[in-house]
């Protein structure tokens, strides 16, 4: 155990804000929130007020993220288009002090401004009653506030170590590409289990079904591998958005640190470049065909961007299935301006026959209008556990075609689809290595899950 | 109308015996017959009798045809042993008059004799005091002898239609070879439906779970695609041979005739000989793999023989199947001496790469197990489905390596598995014409189903 005590300590003086650094957080935070109140009071809106949320406001942030939530609340009663105008107005008036500002927009437009080195996000929301009384997402933010708050005193450390280990074990943010754990989500569960070593022995045991309620107050069901129950909304899960593979991932992590607990865990080796050479080595050593289709990045957020990348990646592996071209591993990639779907197959290449199933022997006039269809194929007509069936030219033996022709017929979204219809390459086997960014090739190594060592000074 | 009415007669004319024929076979019977009951007689068993079964009692066989079988009746209180070494001592000494015989075994032994061109096997049975008491197999067959007797009077002419008929669509025979319906079979089906135009018109409706109960009389259920009742067993389904291949094939055929009437669906052309030349060409268009087990054919009859060819061609199937080789089609060959299972495949080659799955990850000891068993691997371990995967080297990346080390581990039969033990060749591609039988390039022209031309003059 005290190697592990020793571990965390020295985790921890590696993430925890110097008081310095807590401090200027600390001024710039009120800085602008008496600036946001300034503003609406010149508006004669003294009914609005601001108020920080998020890591910065409960002291659970780590070092060098620099990232301000301040939210400007509005009564219930506002309008949502006067919450829209007067909430933008009072944002871009407070950010007119800021190095550089943007409107972004999520269910409701915010800005987000640059003040020094800190990201700030000025959020229009309203005051609600409760929870589960939400008008729009963000709304819900304040009571999440509220009840850390009122928790997580003293176990600040913990909620540190704890996120720094997720982002180790890559389940950190539950963004749509990750599909991982909320800092929000952090909290809870030390808040449930009381200590960084408390929630990963906790994890150790945990199955697809592990429900956490701290409150008790749960008013529904959910189909999730971990149900947690938001303590302000008795009908939420605050993990719907972590998949399976991230919950397995953090349990895999768990079980590790607590058989051998490293520092290695919490700051990994940074991936591996795979080189042109490497790659080269691979293809050799695996005998498996690689296909990618390659276009443009659409100029979308990630969370726009990842849904519709996954969505192809379904309905190409599917098409080549249908096709039975069989994939063995398939994943997604967007880089500075490109974005790819990038599969490894058994093969690339597949007979010139395929066998087409017809209907049963029973089904008359369907069993007819196969046969005149099917009479001038390359085979006769046969029956085969009671069907009809009959071996016809395969359309594409080559996956590159098949890829080439068909991915109009493959769902796209709204964006990806646009991108595609306008261009796309496909690449085949070596010819990936035309992309030379150092994302893709990271992404290369772990599509073909290279080992890393677990510790540099044991491969001796 | 007219053209079938034609047609009919015209394949009647060819199939019929003629007066002279069917008078030659009743004397051969009748001297038989007297010759059993006398020997009977001579050794003192005044209570043991002889009767002549089969279509030859029935004259439902077809010209050429010289099947006689002539059964030795023993009171139903003979022992077992008795009934065994008596019956066949009578047939002994009754195959002393023959130009050659043989014992040979079903539940019980029996002599095969010829006398002239006539080939006579001498049953002995138990005579039972109804089909449902029987006391082995056989001892059913006077009963349907009685049966059919009583009611195929005047529909003789049906029968020996629906049976060439049968022979032409490759549905005749309930040997376990074939699969297909008994002569007793295509009886019943002209008693109940009246006529041969009238069984085909049945026919053609038929589906799966088809039930017919001549004296309505069932008293179980049977999970068979056609169910018969047998008349003189209401447990029994007389149709429990017919595979679902067989059952398609006649509705399939059924369905033909009654579009176009044709002699040529009485006697099909024979099956194309595939040359070299053909085979060659062949393998080119349809771009995919063969390979063939090949062994010496064990010395057992087909009804042996074909049920462990069977299981052995289910079992490499299944083989190659775990192993990620697709398997496009298969089947079993039998000639004089050599036996195969032949496949062919998408692809006799596979990536020296597999992907091995693992535990759960939440399934701790085993998953601790198989993270340390697969240490060394070509990949690191990881994660999918919640599953711990490990790419594994494949031990086996040729089809023909495979089976070759792998053919003991398939569920082999007593005697295929005794030849296979002592010898075998695995043959690919265009290996296989080493086979130069005629009765082989015959399956490979049915194994990739070769059109045959429906009518040779159509073709212009």
């Amino acid at each position: 155990m005290f190697d592990q005590e020793k571990i965390l300590h020295e985790v921890l003086a590696r993430i925890k804000p110097t008081p310095d650094e807590q401090q200027k957080m600390q001024e710039v935070a009120d800085n602008i929130i008496s600036l946001v109140d300034q503003v609406a009071l010149d508006l004669g809106l003294s009914e609005v007020n601001s108020l920080l949320v998020g890591s910065a406001a409960r002291n659970t942030w780590i070092t060098g993220e620099h990232d301000l939530d301040i939210f400007i609340s509005f009564p219930e009663e506002t309008t949502e288009s006067d919450l829209k105008t007067i909430g933008l107005e009072i944002a871009r008036k407070v950010a007119e002090d800021a190095d550089g500002f943007e409107e972004r927009y999520a269910e409701h437009p915010y800005i987000h401004a640059n003040f020094n080195d800190f990201e700030v996000d000025l959020v229009p929301c309203f005051r609600v009653s409760s929870a589960a009384k939400i008008k729009s997402a963000v709304d819900r933010t304040p009571f999440h506030n509220q009840f850390i708050l009122s928790r997580i005193k003293g176990l600040e450390n913990e909620v540190l170590l704890l996120k720094q280990f997720m982002k180790g074990a890559g389940v950190y943010g539950s963004d749509l590409k990750t599909g991982g754990f909320s800092g929000y989500l952090a909290e809870l569960l030390v808040i449930q289990y009381r200590s960084f070593p408390g929630v990963l022995e906790a994890v150790d045991n945990w199955k697809p079904d592990t429900f956490i309620d701290l409150l008790g107050h749960a008013n529904k069901t959910h189909n999730d591998p971990l149900v947690v129950i938001d303590p302000t909304d008795p009908g939420r899960n605050v993990a719907a958005a972590l998949s399976l593979d991230r919950f397995a991932r953090f349990i895999a992590s768990a079980h590790e640190y607590l058989e051998s607990p490293s520092e290695l865990l919490f700051f990994p080796d940074p991936t591996e470049q795979i080189s042109d050479r490497a790659f080269e080595g691979i293809l050799i050593l695996r005998g498996t065909s690689m296909v990618a289709i390659v276009f443009e990045k659409p100029d979308v957020v990630a969370d726009i961007l990842y849904p519709q990348l996954f969505m192809l990646h379904r309905s190409i592996r599917s098409l080549l299935e249908r096709n039975e071209f069989m994939v063995l591993e398939g994943d997604v990639w967007a880089g500075h301006n490109e974005a790819a779907v990038v599969l490894e197959l058994l093969t690339e290449h597949l007979p010139s026959i395929k066998k087409h199933m017809g209907p049963p022997v029973w089904s008359k006039p369907h069993a007819t209008e196969f046969k005149e269809k099917h009479m001038q194929e390359l085979s006769g007509v046969y029956i085969e556990n009671g069907r009809y069936m009959v071996d016809i030219q395969r359309k594409y033996t080559q996956v590159a075609d098949l890829m080439r022709h068909d991915i109009h017929s493959c769902k796209l979204g709204k964006h990806v689809g646009e991108s595609i219809r306008s261009d796309f390459r496909i690449l085949q086997n070596t010819e990936l290595l035309g992309i030379k960014q150092a994302s893709f090739r990271e992404f290369l190594a772990e599509f073909f899950h290279i080992k890393k060592p677990r510790n540099p000074d044991a491969s001796f």
